[in-house]
């Protein structure tokens, strides 16, 4: 019998004690309780509120984006950021096919059909080499455009994804992207606070989007928000989350088709009072990093997956990489430390092998495919060390 | 020069006293504070909680529906419910013209094409016997199946709206729609609490929606919900509304393009605390009714609209309709009135005008044209009297 699942148990169990432990909890002990009692005197807890304004503020700092637009959700804000980046129903959209169903959704939500791509070992996320391969086999510019050869459909942006918080080379992805004309939307849903030589994710791109679902490091109950330094395009989201409402005293009139996207004012005073202990949050993942650095350093069969070279990362959920040669006892490694009360979860099943994508234009997926059989991702709250 | 805008003033301020009177905020002075607290301190405040669990079933106990799916919006359970009356990319929907954008929005975000009704006089909302008139003109049955003879396209859903919180004739409305074997949709956005005939509105149709955004009877901050009495279709509700997630203890599978849809806890909580209120609110709400009657029950070219025949309404919104010939003085009353601190609204601009929907079919709209020119919403929030 391989030991490896009892062994990573007990590595865990010396850092965490008994369980249960839960993969992920908020930690809602600062001034969550003031904003909320505060932001319902003020019977401001609906679209428009000082605390929907103040968290989009917050973000601007937080990030060094010129603009935030806070959204309902991560989902909503990928959808409206891939709109603005010009995706039109037929197109093709790059994604990594490791990642999140939601990156997909949106895509499905434009009329546009996910093209994937594989990922990066180093770094979980997009492999730009892997990329510039792919699109130089498939695709052809006409009329400065990217179109994929074989579907005849134009690529029309690339969607970068920021896996467990650790950044990815979202430079070498620009790069290629400029290559091709490929506007870049950064899904930085996971990734709030992580840095890639110093400037932070959700950035780089063009439109760059934040989540503030109830399992990430900072919470809004739901929502999340579209970054960018475009001025005309931070005015075109707000529109486009605000149902295209034109201003006007009395009349309703709207002149596009639009959304209900906006965060409400009563989520957003969530997200202060959170937004105030994300630089603790990240030191109490950090240190637990090295923790468990100390605890599985020494486990032969198992790496503790290290923020990429020249990145500082959130650490939002601490990942373990099985060798390649244990990958079949990936489910029994689940199974024992979710049996032992150490919350656990594998990668998302890879996009491509889900039934509304399987239709879906997809490169090699090598690395992605060695990433699933092999992650694990185990309790990574801050606070628990 | 026409007096009429000076005297609905002074009798609003009979009413109201000095503005600014705003047209309508919540009242958030019961439990609010207290289940926010509780929810904070469970940590359960996104996706799953039992503040979510409990609200939806205060939904079904209120509602007499069988089932209640919460939801991040009133647009998004709209979506949702016309995707599961089997509304398709290409179909068109019957919706009425005089209703919020949202009603037409959902529309469209299923590929389909609204297709706008008239009003009725009576109710503010679908006129019965003029879609019953207009489908005979423009439809044919094919296999079954509604097909609008002019475009080619299956009609595949109407939508009534209760307008201001009034039922519409949604028996009527049913009675044609069954005609033509087309679902019913209730948008019951702004009825909460509204009954016909003793039956809450959103419970006649095969699938009704309601909305708790702020400037509703009852807020969740933003908020929604699916009602509906069939187990199969509530049960997809949940599932398409979470992401179409496969549940698995601990694998990522999704078996459809799902959405983000899940009305977080914390929100919920809000909710809960507010409906305890509800009957309060609308008592409140019918009080102010009899005393605007009584205010301007003498003012010549305005009437205060009563609730239809048959029905008990939550008189979310006050509307006054100016006589017809006094239609060109709406806009005169409109800016006195806000210049005065009354906050008022006309109804909203007829959706088949909007540059969206410029090129959508259309039967003719006599009353509700009338109607757009003619309504006045006026102060009428819950407290008042």
């Amino acid at each position: 019998m391989n030991a490896l699942p009892a062994t990573i148990v007990a590595a865990l169990a010396s850092v965490l004690g008994d369980g249960p432990v839960p993969l992920h909890e908020p930690r809602l002990d600062g001034n969550e309780s003031r904003y909320l009692s505060d932001c319902l005197a003020s019977t401001y807890v609906s679209s428009v509120g000082a605390y929907a304004d103040r968290f989009e503020a917050d973000l601007t700092a937080l990030t060094g984006a010129k603009h935030a637009v806070a959204t309902v959700n991560g989902t909503s804000a990928l959808h409206i950021a891939l709109l603005l980046a010009g995706v039109q129903p037929g197109d093709e959209v790059l994604i990594p096919a490791l990642s999140f169903v939601a990156t997909a959704n949106a895509v499905r939500y434009c009329g546009a059909t996910p093209h994937f791509l594989d990922s990066q070992k180093s770094t979980l996320g997009l492999d730009p080499a892997a990329m510039r391969s792919w699109l130089s086999e498939i695709s052809t510019m006409k009329s400065g455009e990217c179109v994929n050869q074989t579907t005849g459909r134009r690529i029309t942006a690339v969607v970068p994804m920021h896996a467990f918080g650790h950044p990815c080379d979202v430079v070498g992805v620009m790069e290629v992207a400029a290559d091709y004309g490929l506007p870049v939307v950064e899904d930085a849903a996971e990734s709030l606070g992580s840095l890639m030589n110093g400037q932070h994710t959700g950035t780089f791109g063009l439109l760059g989007t934040l989540s503030f679902n109830g399992n990430k490091i900072v919470t809004t109950g739901g929502g999340g928000a579209i970054l960018t330094n475009d001025a005309h395009l931070a005015q075109r989201a707000k529109h486009l989350t605000t149902t295209a409402k034109v201003p006007h005293k009395w009349e309703y009139t709207h002149d596009e088709v639009g959304y209900n996207y906006r965060m409400p004012n009563i989520n957003a005073a969530l997200g202060c009072a959170q937004l105030e202990q994300l630089d603790s949050f990240i030191a109490s993942k950090r240190r637990l990093y090295d923790i468990y650095l100390e605890a599985l350093g020494q486990v032969d069969g198992v790496t503790l997956f290290q923020e990429p070279r020249g990145s500082r990362g959130n650490y939002w959920l601490q990942t373990l990489i099985l060798d390649t040669d244990q990958a079949d006892q990936r489910d029994e490694v689940l199974k024992t430390l979710n049996d032992n009360g150490f919350m656990a979860r594998p990668a998302w099943t890879l996009l491509p092998s889900l039934k509304p994508f399987l239709d879906c234009p997809s490169a090699p997926l090598a690395e992605a495919k060695l990433l699933e059989q092999t992650i694990i991702n185990v309790p990574s709250s801050a606070g628990l060390a």
